[in-house]
């Protein structure tokens, strides 16, 4: 009987809802003794650490008896908490928030293993990268991320087996933004020139079916794009020192940047965007001139080492210009695979494929503390 | 410091000429002790298992002084040897060797673990594939096989994730042979209606270019292709019996069935295969009629437990159609991915590619043994 490893659980929305969902499916799952919301958290009791806590949406975990119940605790609480457990532990960060990120050092140097879709911890600032990984080695405890890109499709870890085995990645090249991938699909389809929907009308109805954050600005902005695209690089070797550090291509109207981040800001933006989409058209009609359609991607350029995030146009006969729906494309051209680049491709989104990509991570770092 | 795990490498042809460079490159490399090929095994000696031998070419590693020389082991021979290593040990067989295949439950008892792209051991018959899982879980060993589909590319450890998260795979389906693949693309390109080339034309230019196995039969028999989906619908959960326990379009005329497989059967076949060139215009000129191309798949129904392989036609602005080269594609449908598949495409085929995928297990198992 292999050691029992422990495990505590942090944010229950979307991709938290459905990574309990499937942690309670898996075969040789951890023991669930910690599982948190913003102000609430759950613990199996100390010094014993049971019972753990059953792997189930918030209400039915909460409902356990004997559980303590806690306010919020601090990233130190937790990883106190944690690293007393009787046996290994790791953490399931499924929030996106930046603070708890900052803290991936302080547990994995307790030893305490970090498996997240969380963007911010890899995404940041160069130091803070570095300071994740040393803490890993120092503390001997294991950090997977394969979700922080393109879901759960296999990004990271293809990009990792690749640098690992010696291949040289010279350019990685795709959509990395499932929002961004359904705007251009449907805005400029590459088969038949869809005549009707203006930019702003797209960008509406996207907000409508619910495949833009609530405020559609932070889509349209790229930083979300340029995080992923931070993260490929520094894998590739580039030192990036942040998704700020390189060029990326905002679509949003200069003369609407202004617009506050509120909900009356968001209903304003939402009603000026309108006034802009002459330009999107312009930016559309050049292309098809061309007999191309224009995308927006993200590339990394190895041997320049440029990085750039932004519109671009392809042939309408490639990868690329067919994506389908919301679907996410990655390329990644290297030494070993020549000029036909190895494609990852299919959705790069939604609470099951990327809690699907934090359970097979979870997995990984399962058998690999055993 | 980790204990050291031991290596054994048997075969040292085109995959393992490029695996022993990538492994003389790996950081954490495990010590290699035992080097075979047919006819003549390097060794470290007992009982000491030092010096190692170093990873390159067979000459260069022969002239190492203080190894033991031999003549071909035999695998309990070499199980014996590996499993007295004063540390866990890792099997690698770069061969297609079906005996040796059939003796990965002897190793896997021992605790020694497999890493290995030869197909025949989980494309035979289903007792070897039950027996392989049921040896290596006894002796708490590892069997890592990526290389057995698709080459290098996240075929098996994808499919394998799919799985474990309790996604629902319900097809699967692709180009996995990059000799077919080449032939398809040349015959019958997606884009413009290449005019000229016939199919016998086009089965001697790949021959020459080394794309073929030496005897082209072995790839238009469709055999390699079916034991590649019989590995991807074991793993999806069906019992599939062998290779030879679903249908398989076979692409050899039923009148050069009879040609000997010695070379003066080679060239006869290669001579007369142009009488047939009619049958495979017919199937293309088909095909256009319906403005599409014809393509070589295979596909997994999990959900009618069905397994084919042959001929399909495939609309033009198909990924499948549009695919380059000799390259795979593979789409795998589930529930969780919806009507858009996760796809993987990129070269499936070469010694660099190949070795890259075994590269990759061995570093895993290496990390899941430490």
């Amino acid at each position: 009987m292999p050691a029992p490893i422990y495990l505590g659980v942090i944010g229950v929305g979307g991709v938290g809802t459905s990574f309990l969902a499937q942690l309670a499916r898996l075969p040789n799952a951890p023991q669930l003794i910690l599982l948190a919301r913003s102000t609430q958290t759950l613990l199996s009791p100390t010094p014993s650490y049971t019972p753990s806590i059953p792997a189930a949406d918030w209400t039915t975990a909460a409902a356990t008896p004997q559980l303590t119940k806690s306010g919020a605790l601090s990233p130190d609480e937790i990883a106190a908490y944690l690293s007393s457990a009787p046996g290994r532990s790791i953490l399931v960060d499924n929030t996106s928030d930046p603070a708890l990120a900052s803290s991936y050092p302080t547990f994995l140097r307790q030893g305490i293993s970090i498996v997240t879709p969380n963007k911010k911890g890899f995404s940041s600032d160069l130091g803070l990268w570095k300071n994740i990984f040393a803490a890993a080695a120092e503390g001997n405890a294991l950090v997977y991320h394969e979700s922080t890109v393109g879901a759960g499709l296999p990004v990271i870890s293809t990009l990792r087996d690749l640098v690992a085995t010696g291949d040289e990645v010279t350019r990685i090249e795709g959509v990395f933004s499932g929002t961004l991938s359904f705007l251009f699909n449907t805005f400029a389809p590459a088969a038949g020139s869809a005549a009707g929907a203006k930019w702003s009308e797209v960008v509406a109805q996207a907000k409508e079916l619910g495949y833009t954050e609530p405020d559609p600005r932070d889509d349209l902005n790229g930083m979300d794009v340029a995080r992923k695209l931070t993260i490929l690089a520094r894998i590739a070797g580039l030192e990036v020192q942040g998704p700020d550090a390189f060029p990326v291509e905002s679509l949003i109207p200069e003369e609407l940047a202004g617009v506050p981040s509120t909900a009356e800001g968001i209903v304003e933006f939402m009603k000026r965007l309108p006034e802009f989409d002459g330009q999107m058209t312009a930016v559309k009609e050049q292309a098809e001139k061309e007999g191309k359609v224009v995308r927006y991607v993200g590339s990394v350029d190895v041997g320049k080492k440029e990085v750039r995030v932004g519109l671009q146009k392809f042939d309408k006969d490639s990868a690329i210009a067919g994506l389908k729906g919301s679907d996410n494309i990655i390329s990644f051209y290297t030494k070993r695979y020549g000029a036909n680049p190895l494609i990852v491709q299919g959705a790069g989104a939604g609470g099951d494929v990327t809690a699907m990509g934090v359970s097979a991570d979870l997995i990984k770092v399962v058998q690999r503390l055993q």
